[in-house]
């Protein structure tokens, strides 16, 4: 890890606390950030968040650009769905975290999105990563699907040496010869993070899953493991939901989660 | 998952409950195992046992006959270390959990563990699992470290074919390409096995992560993932410890994981 | 594979054939790219690239952006290493292959460019593989490190469906737990390329073995495969050379390879 | 490597040589063992071993106790199978190598075998090791599925301490996330093995592929890497054969293969 600076624990000790609206990271509590996986609709997304908000999460997700395999999948709305996203904050007041594909984009997603996610597949977009780091915005940084902690921790010195220091980062599952599960969640790598540097490391266990019984237990763990937050996919009708249906959880599940995850998380960090 | 038989959810909706001498899995409790990797004197057997069980451990497990990478390497007491065991259980009255390498020692080990262990590197040994088929003893049936699910579950059909149905699995972490922990626990695994079916399984968080904090972290994920159980090393003197020192919890570390885990086992199982 | 549609064999069965200047690829020949890793002067290059013509190359690489892992590593010469390619160019007469990291630069490296990299990072970068999708020059997509058939091909589809039918794809190792070598080359993808797509398919040993011993191997192993041509590192003073040096074969070593390169691939693909 | 001591290159500098029968491993020339994967009639490996005798194969392979995933698929014909074998030398002289499942029949397969088969399964299976460490008769080691190079060298100096020097290595693809093929050959660890030991080191490209097309290309790509001989699988009906039917090569498609490879391994080993 020689050549990690400014993300490094030997450059600063004490644990970096960074703000998100109202939101806080790093300073031991466990925010929920909820919400589907893309926006769809008003009636979804305003849905969504009300109930997402009444179970406790804090901050909104939901994705206006899309990453997705397939050109001819469903590719997100776009600055519609932005527009939508900022519908939800003045309606409910929860900060909202979306994703940024490109440079192009970024002015755009920025003025709109309190937290600036960038995904797993351009973990190593250093482009993206330099201009996130002229952001004012915390930027939500995704650990690569097949990436090492050196290599996650040095995207986040690409962002800091620009000078955003606000940088949250977020483990989603990696990449095994796993069958029973899109991709294996490594809740070892957020002590591993914690040791080697002074950023708060939330989970995403929704992706890593990508299935819903799984998902709920993996959340529970995220917790457990003394994660400092979590992210999780939310969908009023998964059936239904134009990506990642199957991943998602059903406000009632997500509602029962939220009544035990905070205790478990209290109970493991204290 | 369509060949596999006796070990299936289809076979028998109903979990399995096994008995360990007086310690049940698979009721919806969560069974402690502990205990040094390899057994090395009477000294060390007997004040590890006694702090373990003071913590509340209920199973002692360490290791008479030891699989290692190299033939330069402790190999363990063998026959000397099986009856260290036998006085542990005299002196504390826990159950012993050890490993057998081969079907040639087979009855040896029988004759002293009350809990079995075949582990990783013979998880598709076909002898050995017939051999423990064919045993009165419950067995411990670790995932081997590259296995799919469908191949864990083939493993324990083989042992349950030939007549033994006491099977307790256990996940002790996948190899992947990541290189902050010597294995990847894969928490998925917990729901997906309870899913496919019936035999209870519990986690290993030592040998997945092969470093201490990371340890610690990942027992209480296991509890959080609603797991039957976990098994730990624990050393009275880990830096002078035969094998995996650096993986074992000192005993000050294990009576206050010990304090924590049921709570978090009880609500994320609720 | 359903979803391919003009990357697929269904949709085209003839080969695909791409000429990069006098070049061309997918006829059953075996062109050879070869140059350094990264521009570093003009002696460099041209020194390099009259001896790699000499030993038979046909299409000199080298990198003018760089992408990586680290922000204090050498990032690359950018415009004037372009600059240093249009020369070599003039003075040899070879085509030039290299990589663009984002939209941004992708005019100005695509005046320079005759063949146009998409590295491994960005085979997912999906704004910037539209944009490479309305370029005139033929591209060359390296697969992810951790991409499967299906997403690489996926990333194809996005380029081709813009109206850039001129795809190279490039095998370059893909991430594994294995030591001895920095990636994996999976021979296997060429003939699993083959039949799912109509495009060419190269490999690069140097990115994936990253040790001189094993990459000449494996370029005779892709030879062998009866790959549709090849990617090799070539520095003239590997010892000094600003990135991967290691990986980098000698020019003499280089000149041996082209001696016997040709023929094992007319015997394989014969 | 430290601890690697009679397999090491730092032990014995120059390259061992193991005979099997006639058939000389380890001198630079490129020996092929063929045959089916399993015995099943006196018809069938008659047949076969025929049929690869006549296009160049020099040993006859063919497994009497087969480790199957289920225990409900075929498990071999047992000490019937290796009766078959023996009819097989005695038919066609060609040197009989089969696998050793167990201690328990080791004595037995010893009996009938010339070159004795270490599975990938049993490759940490030490008490097995040791055993084959005791015999007269060679052995070939396969790689386990997911074994470092360090864990392979360690198994071969499990045997090679007890006295047994005569053992070849056999690389047979390790597990990755890929899905196009069963395993993904792992090529770059013939140099590697050559680098670190003197021991001979051949491929098996059909364990590894389990794909027709793509094991003819990779068993090229074994010549071309320079290794110490090949290992495949043939079979006179592959469509109903009673195991691994759809990895088996046409006795045609093995007759046109050797008679290019031997020209593919004298290139690239000249």
């Amino acid at each position: 890890m020689s050549l990690v600076k400014f993300v490094s624990r030997e450059y600063k000790s004490e644990n970096t606390i960074i703000e998100v609206g109202d939101v806080v990271f790093g300073n031991g509590k466990f925010p929920v950030i909820a919400g589907p996986c893309a926006v769809e609709t008003e009636n979804q997304v305003l849905s969504i968040a009300q109930s997402v908000k009444k179970a406790g999460a804090q901050i909104f997700r939901g994705g206006a650009f899309k990453p997705r395999t397939s050109p001819y999948s469903f590719q997100g709305l776009g600055k519609q769905g932005l527009h939508l996203l900022g519908k939800v904050r003045k309606e409910t007041g929860l900060p909202i975290a979306t994703e940024v594909l490109d440079v192009e984009n970024f002015d755009l997603v920025e003025e709109y999105a309190d937290l600036i996610q960038i995904g797993t597949r351009n973990m190593q977009n250093f482009s993206l990563l330099r201009r996130a780091g002229r952001s004012k915005k915390p930027i939500l940084l995704k650990r690569g699907m097949s990436a090492t902690l050196e290599e996650w921790l040095m995207a986040a010195e690409y962002i800091m040496q620009e000078g955003n220091k606000n940088i949250i980062l977020c483990e989603r599952g990696i990449r095994t010869f796993v069958k029973h599960s899109r991709n294996t969640l490594d809740l070892s790598v957020i002590a591993a993070v914690k040791k080697e540097s002074h950023l708060p490391v939330i989970a995403d266990p929704s992706h890593a899953a990508g299935v819903r019984d799984q998902i709920i237990s993996l959340a529970y763990a995220a917790a457990a493991v003394n994660a400092d937050g979590l992210m999780i996919e939310v969908h009023n009708n998964p059936e239904k939901a134009l990506s990642d249906g199957l991943q998602s959880l059903y406000p009632d599940q997500f509602t029962a989660l939220m009544g035990k995850i905070h205790s478990i998380h209290a109970i493991a960090g204290s």
